[in-house]
C-alpha cells in the first residue's frame, strides 16, 4: 500500500466513521419509509443520502436504501440492529444494515489478460474503490508481480477442467481464510461449478465482454466482428448457474467501424471492460445494489 | 390535438388522478424526511418515488422531492397544503405541492429557427411532454402554420430593440391572458428586458446553442468552428439577468471534426438543442428541478 | 414542399452540380487509386473526399469512395462512365459512378408507429436529407394527413398475412409507378417475402428496435425489460432474407435503469430509432455505404 | 519492458517493417492524388490507408495522409525521398515521409498527479502507444518508482517560477541527451517560458481538465462546480505561447449532477484525461495530425 492510498484510506475512514448503510426490500404499502426514517430520527441518526423504488404502485415490491450518519455508530450498531429487527418484521423486510467504514474484502480471480485487475488496483490505490484487497487468486504467474509489489496475497495454482473440483477446494479453502466478502472474476478463464456459485450468491461479480444478450459465452469479439456491428460492450453481471445469465449491474458500449479488425474490437473492449467492472465493484462496494429475481436495482 | 394525444391525455390524467409531488428546501437537521413521512402516511399518502440532497453534511442545505399517492387528492389537497405548512414551519422549509393530473401551461416563444419549436410539439403529441401549449409567441410568422394546424394559438408581432418595451407589455398581456405558468425560449432571438425576466424567476426556459460556459453570446457555432473545438453542445437554463449565466439544467455534446464547417455545426447541433431543450421542460413540468443559487438541483 | 425546404433544394443542386461519386470495389493490387486519379484528372475533375479500404493487406478486397468535381459533369458523366469501363475492367471493379444533384426517390413504408416517419420528414423538410419522396405506403391511415399536407403521394392499401401477396404485387406496382430507388421501413410491422426482398438487393432499409444481434425477432423492449439491461438500442440494416440478420449500417443506444418499465423503454428507444434510421438513411443516399458479403463499409 | 510488451513490439515491428506513411500539405489544385499515387505506385508502394481533406472546394487548403507498404522500405526511403521532392516542390507541398518502423521517442513531464502518467505507461506497455519512452522528467519524486522499475530513465529536477530559466535549460539538455522526438505534459504543473515552446512547435502535447474554450486557466473543476455545469471534460493540445490556446487534438466529456462535489468532479475528470490525452499522444505517434493555423486535422 503506498502512502497516497494511505492517506485516501485514513481520511476515508474518518469521513466515514459515523456512516452506515441500510438495505431493505419488502412488499409495498403506506408508512415504510415513515416507520424506517423515524426509527432513524429516534436513534439519532442523520439521512445523508436516500433512494428508493417500487416495481409498481399497486401491489409492488419496495426498495429503499438509505445511507446515514449517526455518532459513535461503530459502538450502537448492534444495539440498532436489534430494535430495527422489530421494524422490519412488522414489514416483513428483507434487510442489512452495514458500517461504511468496515471495508469489504475482495478477491479477485484473474487469468492471464491483467486490464481488468490492473484497472481494480488502480482504482483501489487512487482512493476510488474503498476495500480490503483480500487476495488475487489465479491459475497463471503473470500477475505476480504487480500483485506482490501492492503487498497483496498472490495465490497460484494450475487449473483447467480435469482438475476442476480439486481447484475450488483449494480456492474455497483460501476464500475462508483470507476471509473474502465479494469475489471478482476480473476476466477469470475457467467455469466455476455449480456449487461454488450456489454457494455465494450475489457474491461473485463477473465482466464480459459483450452487451449481453448478445455474443453469450465464448469468442464474443470475434463473433461481434462477423457480424459487423457498430457498437462492441461489455457486461458486468452477478454470476449465477446459468452461463453469462446472471443479473446485469453495468454495461456500456463503445463504437467501432468496418475497419476494425478482432484485434482492434478486443484493444477497444478493453478499455469498456475495465470501466465497465470497476463501476460494477464499486456499487457492491457501497451497497448500492440489490439483487431481485434475475435484475439489479442499483441505487447509484 | 389529434387522436393519438387525446388518447395519451386521457391515459395520463387517469394514471395521475390520485398524485402529486411534494418539494421541499430547508436548513439541514435530523428529521426532517422522519417529518414529512409522518405527515404522508396520516394523510393516508403512499410515497412513490423519493429523491433528497443534502449540500454538505454539516451544517447543510437539505433538498427533497417526494411523488406520493393519495386516494382522492384532487379534492383534499389544499387541507393537506394548510396541514403540512405547520411541519413545513417547523423547519423552516420553502415548499410546494402540487398535482400531478394539473398540467402546466406552457407558453413558446420562436423566432425563425423552428427545430426546437418542432421538437417540442412532436414530444407534446408523441404524449412525452405532459402539458397544455398555451400559445406559441413569435415574431415571424414562419411558425404559423404548422402550430395553428395544432389548434394552438398562435400570437404574432413583429419585434426588434427599438420596440422593445411595446413587444414585451403586449407578451406579458398574453401571458397573462393564456395563463402561462412557464415560458419556453425555443431559439427566441430577442433579449428580453431585466424586468420581463424578474417578473419570471425559475419560469422562463432558455436554449442556448453551446456547452457554456463556453462561447456565451452571438454566433457560439461560428466561434467553435474557429476555435477548432472536437465537441459542440447545447445548453438549458432557467434565464436570469445575466446573459448566458443563469442555472443550468441539461447539457449534452456531440462529436465533431475538422470536416464539419460552420452550416454542418449548426446542423449538428440542432439535434443536441432540440433533445436538450426538450429534457429540461420536461423536467420542469414534471417538478423535478429545485434551483439553489445559480444551480439546479435535478431529481430525474 | 415548404419554401425553407425549396430554398434548401435549388441551393444544395447549385452546390453539387457538378459534383458525381464513384463507388469502387476490386480485389486489392497495387496501382489502383493511381489509376482511378489519373483518370479523374484526365477528365477535369477535381477529387473532394476521397475514403479507402482493404480488408487484409494481403490479397484483400479494396473499397473505395471519391467525390469528385468537374465542370459540366451532368452532359458528361455517361462518356465518363464509358472511358472509365476500361480502367474498371482492368482491376475487375464493380463500381458505380452517381452524380450528386440526381436525388435518389424514396419510398417510405410505414404502419402505425409514425415517429420514424416524422423524423424522415423532418430531416427531409430541413434540408438534411436530400432526396425525393417518391412516395408514403401503409397498411394504416395515421399517416395520410402529415403525408398529403407535405404534397407526398399516400398510398394506402390493408395488410396481413393472408393477402401478402396480393399486397406487395399492388406495393411493387407503386414503387414502379414512383420510380422508387430505395424503400425504407419506418417500423413497417409486416414481413416481406423472399421474392419481393431478392427484387431489391440492398435497397431495403429497416431499424430495428434492438442493439442487434440481442433480441433478434419481435417485442425487443419487452425482452430487453425482462433481461434487466441497462442499455438499449436500435439497428438499422439492409433487409434479406434472414430476419434481422441483414448487413448492419448503424447502430446506437441510451442508457436505462431499473426504474424504466417496458413504455419507458419504448419511448426512449423511440429517440434511438428515430436518428438511427436517419442516419443510414442519408449514408444511403450519400452514396456512402457498399455493402461487402453480411458487412457495411460506410464512409461517413 | 516487460516479456508481454516486448513480444508486442517485435510484432509490431514486423508488421510494419515494409511501412511508410506520408503527410502532405498544399493549395488544391487538380492532380495532386493522381501525381501521388502514380509516384507511390512507380515505386513499387501499395497504398494502404489513405485520407484527405480540403478546407474548402475553391481556391483551399488540401490535407493527405496515405500510409503505404513498400518491400524494404527501410533501405530506399532516403532515395524515395528525394524523388518525392520534386513532385512536392511542384505542388507546393509542405510534407514529410516516416517509417513506421522507426518509434518516435516520447519524453513525459509530470508532476504530483499520477494518473495520466499511468494512463500512458499502461497503454505503452499494453502495446497501444506504440514509442520510445526516452524519459519521465519530473519536478517530484512521486513517480520515481514506478518509471524505474520499467526501467525507463526518470529525471528529477525541483521547479519553481524562481528557478524557470535554470530548470529549462537542464530540462532542454535532458531532452537532447535522450533524443526525444515529442513532449507529452502529462499533468506537469508548471508553465514553460516562451522560449522552451518556441523551440517546439507542435511537438508539445498537454492535457487539459476542462472542455476548452471553458474554464482555461487555473482550477477548471473548482470553477465548473461553482458554474453547475451537468458535464464536464477534458482537452488535448498542443501547446502553444497562448495559455490553453493551442490547436486542440482531442476533447471528451462526461456526464456529471448536483451531487459532485469538486473531489467527485477531480476523480471523474481523471479518467477523462487518462483517455483523451492518452488518444491524442497515439495520433501523433502514428503520424496522423496536421496542424492547420490554429487547428488541426485529425486523420484517425
Amino acid at each position: 500500500m503506498n502512502a497516497y492510498m494511505k492517506q485516501q484510506l485514513s481520511q476515508y475512514q474518518e469521513i466515514n466513521n459515523d456512516k452506515a448503510r441500510l438495505l431493505v426490500s419488502c412488499p409495498d404499502q403506506p408508512g415504510i419509509v415513515a416507520a424506517v426514517s423515524s426509527f432513524l430520527f429516534e436513534n439519532g441518526a442523520n439521512i445523508i443520502e436516500s433512494s428508493q423504488y417500487t416495481t409498481d404502485p399497486e401491489g409492488g415490491r419496495f426498495f429503499l436504501r438509505i445511507e446515514f450518519e449517526a455518532e459513535g455508530i461503530r459502538k450502537k450498531i448492534e444495539q440498532m440492529k436489534a430494535t430495527f429487527a422489530t421494524v422490519a418484521e412488522s414489514f416483513q423486510m428483507t434487510w442489512s444494515m452495514n458500517l461504511a467504514s468496515e471495508l469489504k474484502r475482495v478477491a479477485i480471480f484473474v487469468s492471464k489478460e491483467l486490464h481488468c485487475l490492473h484497472e481494480l488496483l488502480w482504482e483501489w490505490q487512487s482512493g476510488n474503490l474503498m476495500a480490503e484487497i483480500a487476495a488475487v487468486i489465479s491459475n497463471h504467474e503473470d500477475a505476480r508481480e504487480t500483485v506482490e509489489s501492492l503487498n497483496i496475497p498472490f495465490l497460484y495454482m494450475k487449473a483447467n477442467k480435469d482438475i476442476r473440483e480439486e481447484v475450488e477446494k483449494q480456492q474455497l479453502k483460501w476464500l475462508e481464510e483470507y476471509r473474502a466478502d465479494v469475489i471478482v472474476l476480473a476476466r477469470y478463464m475457467q467455469i466455476l461449478t455449480p456449487d461454488f456459485v450456489s454457494a455465494h450468491p450475489n457474491k461473485i461479480i463477473n465482466i464480459h465482454h459483450s452487451f449481453l444478450p448478445a455474443f453469450i459465452g465464448a469468442n464474443p469479439y470475434k463473433r461481434a466482428y462477423e457480424r459487423g456491428v457498430k457498437l462492441i460492450g461489455a457486461t458486468s453481471h452477478y454470476v449465477t448457474n446459468e452461463l453469462d445469465e446472471g443479473p446485469i449491474i453495468e454495461q456500456d458500449i463503445e463504437r467501432v467501424d468496418h475497419r476494425d479488425n478482432v484485434e482492434a474490437l478486443k484493444n477497444i473492449g478493453r478499455t469498456i471492460e475495465r470501466s465497465v467492472l470497476a463501476r460494477a465493484v464499486k456499487w457492491h462496494l457501497e451497497d448500492r445494489i440489490i439483487v431481485h429475481g434475475n435484475k439489479t436495482i442499483v441505487f447509484n
